[in-house]
This record gives C-alpha cells, structure tokens and sequence, in this order.
C-alpha cells in the first residue's frame, strides 16, 4: 500500500488592534505600516485545511467549504501553493536525495471555516494561515512561523499574523523583495490569557467596499494616510507592544480604540469616501465609550476596547473579568434571539438559554448615549479570548476522502 | 418728539466648504485652518436682528425668537455688543463732538430666525452676521464688512462669513490679537448665480456633541488635524478660490465633498470619537458619488457636490440646471411628505404639491448604492442658492414694538 502524503492543520482568526490598511506593493502584498493583532482562541473560530500530494493528481486543485475553488493561474492562491513547492524543494529535497519529490507532485486542498462568512470575521486570514500550515506539515519543512508568514502574507495579508498565537506584529519590512514583511511573536497567549473578546456580529443593509480596493483607493487619494504612515503607527506600535508586554490593559485599550477610529477615519478621507460602520456600529461604541467614562471616573481605567475591521462588527477586547458585565450591557441595549448565544466559556452558567434577562446596565451609566434598539440589530454575540497558533490534527480530523475529494461538498 | 435709534438687519446663513475645525484661541475664537463657503440666499434662510440705542433702557437685553437670551457678562454674546460699542466710540463719537453718544446706552436687541433650529442649520452664524449688521447700522459705523466680520468671528467663529454674499473665505491671520482673522469675499453672488443648493433635513435620533466641544477634543486628541491644518488646508483653500474665480464646477466639487469626508474623518480621528452622520446621510452620499459617477461617465465631469456640517444634514451644491434631477434622484430615495416642499425658486412647477410623484433614478444609475428609505428618514427639502450678504431693512420690518420690547413673545 503506498503511502498517503497528507496533513490537516487549523488556524486561527486574528483580530488587528493597529490596523493594516494600504499596500506599498500589491502583488507581494506589503504593507504601508506594520500592524498588531491578538489571536483569537481556535475553539471558537477557525479555518481547518488538509493538504493532500499525489503522483496520480492531475492538477492542484481545492476545494472551501465543500465548494470547488478555482485556483487561477498568478492568484494569490497559486502562489502560496507555488512558494510552498519551492520551499519544500529548496530546505528539504535539494538536501536530501532520499526525501521524496513531493514538490513535483499536485495538490488538492480541502478548506473548511467553522463560522459563517455571513458573520462578517475575515476568514481569509484563517483560511490561508490554515492552507499554508498544513503544506508546511505535509512537506516537513523545517520553516519557522516567521518564515511561514513570508508566504501567508502573500495569500492574504493579514493572514501571517495567524500563524502565531497570542500577540502578533507584522513588521512592515523595507526590501523590495518583501524578505522583511513578517510576523512575529510580541508575546504568547498564556502571557495574557485574561484577554478576552466579545464578538458583537452586526446586521448590514448594503455591501461594503472589499478591503483589497478599499484600501488601494485609501492609498491613492487619503491626504491623511500618509501622516498615519509616517507619524503614527510607529509610535503605536512600540507604545502597545509594551502595553502587552506589561499586561497594561488601560494603554492597549485606548491605543486600540483610537486606531480603530482612525483607520476609519482614512477611509472616509477616501475618494470617493468608504464607510464600514453603521448606525449600530456607533451606537456600541457610544455604549463603550460611556462604560469606559464611569470605569475611569471609578479610577479604575479603561475596561474594555472596541475595534472594527472592514465591516460593522464589533470586536470588544477586554479582561475576563469585565466580559460579563459587557455582555450584559450590550443586550440591554441589543436584545439577542432566545438560544442564539453560545456560552463556551461559561459566562451564564443556566441562564444562557436567555440572556436578555440577564440584561443590565451598571450603575450609574448615563442611558441616553444610545438609543434601545430591536432585536437582530446585533445578531450575535460570540465570547471568546486570545488564543494559540496553527496546530496539526490528526489524520482522522482530514477533509479529504481516500479518493481525493472532499468528505463533504457544499 | 424724541429720535428712536434703531435699525433692522438680515443676515445669511452659510455652509462651508473648506471646513472650519479647531480653534487656536477659544477665547477670541481664532481658527487653526483659513475656510470657505457659501452664502445661502436670504429670501429662504435667514436671521433678522433689530437693535435699539436709548437713555432710557436700564440693560442691555436680547430676545431670540421671542424669548428672553440673557446677556452674560463676559459671554461672546457681551464681548460682540461690548465691541460694537467700542467701535461706535471710536470711529464715530471721537471724531464727531456732535455725534450722539450711542455708545453710553443701553441696547434692546430682538432676534429672529425664519427657519427651525430643528432643522439643524447653523443658525449662530447668520444671529450673530445679524447682530452685528444692526448694531453697524445702527450706530452708523464707518466699518467695511471685513472689519465687522471680526466683531461676529468673536460671537462665533462662521458668523464673520456671513458679512460677506456669495463665496468668501475666512483668513485664519497669523496675529495672537485676531486682527487679520477675518471674512474677505472671493466672488459676489452675480459672479456664478448658478450656483444652487438642496438642503437634505435628516432626521436624528441622537444629540450630538456640541460643535464649540467637539472642535477642541479633536485639538486635543487627533492626530490627523495637525496634517490637515498644516498640509491639506492651505492647498485646498488656493484651488477652490481658484476653481470660484473660474466657475470650474468640477473643481469645486471635488473639493468641496474631499474637504467634508475630511472634516468628519478627523472628527473620527478624536478622542472619544466623533459622528455628525448617520447611516442616512450616508446613503445620501452613495447616491452623490453614483450619480457623479454616471456623469463623469458620459463625459460631464461632477454634477453636485455634498458637504456635512456638524450635523447629519446634507447640503447638495450643483449648478441650476442640475437640480431638479438631484431632487427627483434623492425622492426616489427618500419620499417627501406630501405639500411639504416649498417649491420657492419653482423647480416643480404645479407638480410642487406632490414631488414624490416626480421621483426618477436617470438612465444608467446603480439603484443598488443604497436602499429605499420610509417617508420621514429626510424629512425635508430646501431649495436655494447662493445669496447677497447681510440687508438693511425698513423700519416696518422692526421686531421691537415702541415699548422696546419684542413684537412678537415666545
């Protein structure tokens, strides 16, 4: 029986707290700025990929969710398959005459994200962690995941901070060649592993920009881009890489809230200008913003930050501690579906199946910051916390048939 | 029988165009960024003052719209009457021993506003152009209007471009004393009587923040304004006078929304952050930006331009000619209140009762930029154009009784 070349990996989302947007290059995919990002926990949200190589392939070919992808000649899909085949020959075959030529062989990929595009998380940062970690495992390169994130990063920008745990950079780079342009660690999840998030998915009316043009019209004409280039992420960066360094979650907060806002704001410096966040989008905030005034007026610092990414979503980070009553806040003031919320990290116990009657409001928050509104305005709340980098699974978590196909088509 | 010193003024609204934000000095309100705009026609908007000079008056007093507004001391309120005063002494009473001592009475002074403060356009600029114009009259000031413009500047900052019709620009000036921080014309309305305006009412759930407050946090906390101030404004302020002079639309227009997405993208850029639009005024924009696509499609160049003060209103400027399809456009989107329209420059003619029934998307437009919207979303639509600056009016039109109290009382 002759073997089977196979390895199935999963990958995390990340959630970026200094906001990537703007490319210098756009075919190898390097940023304007460096930008920083917290892992969020696999259990919750994840791409999971299986790599498969065979002499009896025809053609590299892949499959995302059950659903054929084509993968088109000088995509970006090609390319990170095409770089993986020249590190694997590169760092493995060239070296050793015994290593099998696995590099000349197709490929077919199956690739599955355990949550709804609909929901708005930019699985592509997943997807392609994932897709590249499991070629990783079936060529046995001894890469590292800086190294990894080199080719990740060509797939989806973003997607290199997913193939670390816990607090990411993406150190922009200076070289042409993108050599440079790669994750690294600020620190690992169980430095920090009070961080925790809640996911505010929020209802959208119309389709957003895609970040991929967005982004390019922001460079082309925000006068303003080039300030935030130039003057700001570079101090932010240093000011929160300590902030996590020394577990100070006042200073991550509000550099977090303050670069949320101000990738937003050059976006709408954009011509013509583009907006991601709605009128829910600002009233979380509104509700944030009054939580954090009572917090520091409490002289206890800021409790928690929000951050958006090319959509409505809100993402809240804050310490495990805070998450419940932040929960509790939000729906009273977005009330959620009976038995929509997943309680994975036990923050009702019993009373998960309604949190609405859990809803409450601190005291002493002012109530008029925001309008109550309608259920399904906010239609879901997703509890999760920072989290660890790719894994490998074992054959038995494989998408892949033995014939080659994916066990499931959408 | 006695001599009545009294005088009545009008004064114009305007709407910006380069957008004042931020303030170098709170106290003699001197701005950080040169602006300008427009001067919206008076037989629509405007603010009617009159003002009275007498022995027997024991304080100076102001009603605004029937009621009382006390005058505190020290307020901008004071400081313009206390200037105005100063002026009269100098200019006048100094030189001429014969001249009435105006300056040694106490006022009454009755303000009136033909339009809603629900409507939520700036009405302190054309109060206090108003003021200041019957106070000028009043006491017969020698002054030019840029010279007035500086005592308004003092009541508040947008007031002083209100001295001026048609476009004028507001001059930051340089000195710490606010000398040279005044109105100047860039072109009388005769120069370009095409110019036209809708104004978009949008109805708003929320109270936002204070302009005078909004405009200091972003000071205070903004990255982005100091760019703006240094490197986008001078250069914004030079090309459109220059597009003014040449009656280049286009160039206006394109100006015009750049400098209003920026305004509100540094509002963003503030700590906490700063909304004046809502997801209405954001679809008007859609609709803006798809119509002028079309237009530059077909060769036209841009056809309307939008502009957002610290509100969620939108003011649509395009030329005469183009207004009427804007109007029907933006129905389509947001149907009117039957016989809510004012039709006063007769773009509908007898259809004015029902405009709804006149709603049209033109030929070739992506009706899928926004969706359609309930009646009441944009709850009303004024049209007009570009005006004359402030007016002295007849005695007939005086707004105190022989009494010295207000005609009409809240």
């Amino acid at each position: 029986m002759a073997t089977v070349y196979e390895a199935t990996a999963s990958a995390p989302v990340n959630i970026a707290v200094i906001k990537y947007w703007g490319k210098r290059d756009t075919k190898l995919i390097l940023p304007t700025n460096s930008s920083l990002s917290v892992t969020l926990d696999q259990d919750h949200l994840r791409s999971t990929t299986t790599s498969r190589a065979d002499p009896s392939f025809t053609e590299d070919r892949l499959w995302l969710n059950g659903k054929v992808d084509e993968i088109t000649p000088g995509s970006r899909l090609a390319t990170c398959i095409a770089e993986m085949k020249r590190l694997r020959k590169e760092t493995v075959e060239d070296k050793d005459p015994n290593a099998p030529k696995l590099s000349t062989y197709k490929v077919h990929i199956a690739s599955y994200n355990n949550f709804p595009t609909a929901a708005g998380l930019a699985s592509s940062a997943s997807g392609f962690a994932a897709l590249v970690a499991s070629l990783a495992q079936l060529y046995a390169l001894p890469a590292s995941p800086s190294t990894l994130s080199l080719i990740a990063r060509q797939g989806s920008g973003s997607a290199c901070r997913s193939l670390f745990g816990g607090f990411v950079a993406w150190e922009m780079g200076a070289l042409p060649s993108g050599e440079d342009s790669l994750a690294v660690e600020i620190a690992p999840r169980e430095h920090w592993p009070q961080m925790h998030a809640l996911i505010c998915v929020v209802s959208d009316d119309k389709k957003g920009t895609s970040s991929t043009s967005g982004m390019q019209r922001t460079v082309d004409t925000s006068p303003l881009l080039q300030h935030r280039i130039a003057h700001v992420v570079p101090q932010r960066m240093a000011a929160i890489s300590d902030a996590i360094r020394a577990r100070d979650f006042d200073t991550f907060a509000r550099i977090t809230m303050a670069d949320s806002n101000q990738f937003h704001a050059v976006a709408l410096d954009t011509e013509p200008p583009i907006f991601y966040m709605n009128d829910v989008s600002r009233a979380i905030i509104a509700l944030i913003v009054e939580y954090n005034r009572l917090a520091l007026a409490q002289g206890k610092g800021y409790k928690a930050a929000y951050t958006y990414d090319a959509g409505p979503n809100a993402v809240i980070y804050a310490l495990e501690e805070n998450i419940k009553e932040i929960a509790q806040l939000v729906t009273a003031y977005f009330p959620q579906r009976a038995g929509e919320f997943k309680d994975v990290l036990g923050l009702y116990g019993d009373a998960a199946k309604d949190i609405n009657s859990e809803a409450k409001v601190p005291e002493g928050f002012n109530e008029a910051v925001a309008k109550r509104f309608e259920v399904g305005a906010v239609k879901g709340l997703i509890h999760t916390r920072v989290g660890d980098g790719p894994r490998r699974l074992p054959a038995s978590e494989s998408l892949l048939a033995p014939s080659g196909l994916p066990k499931t088509l959408a």
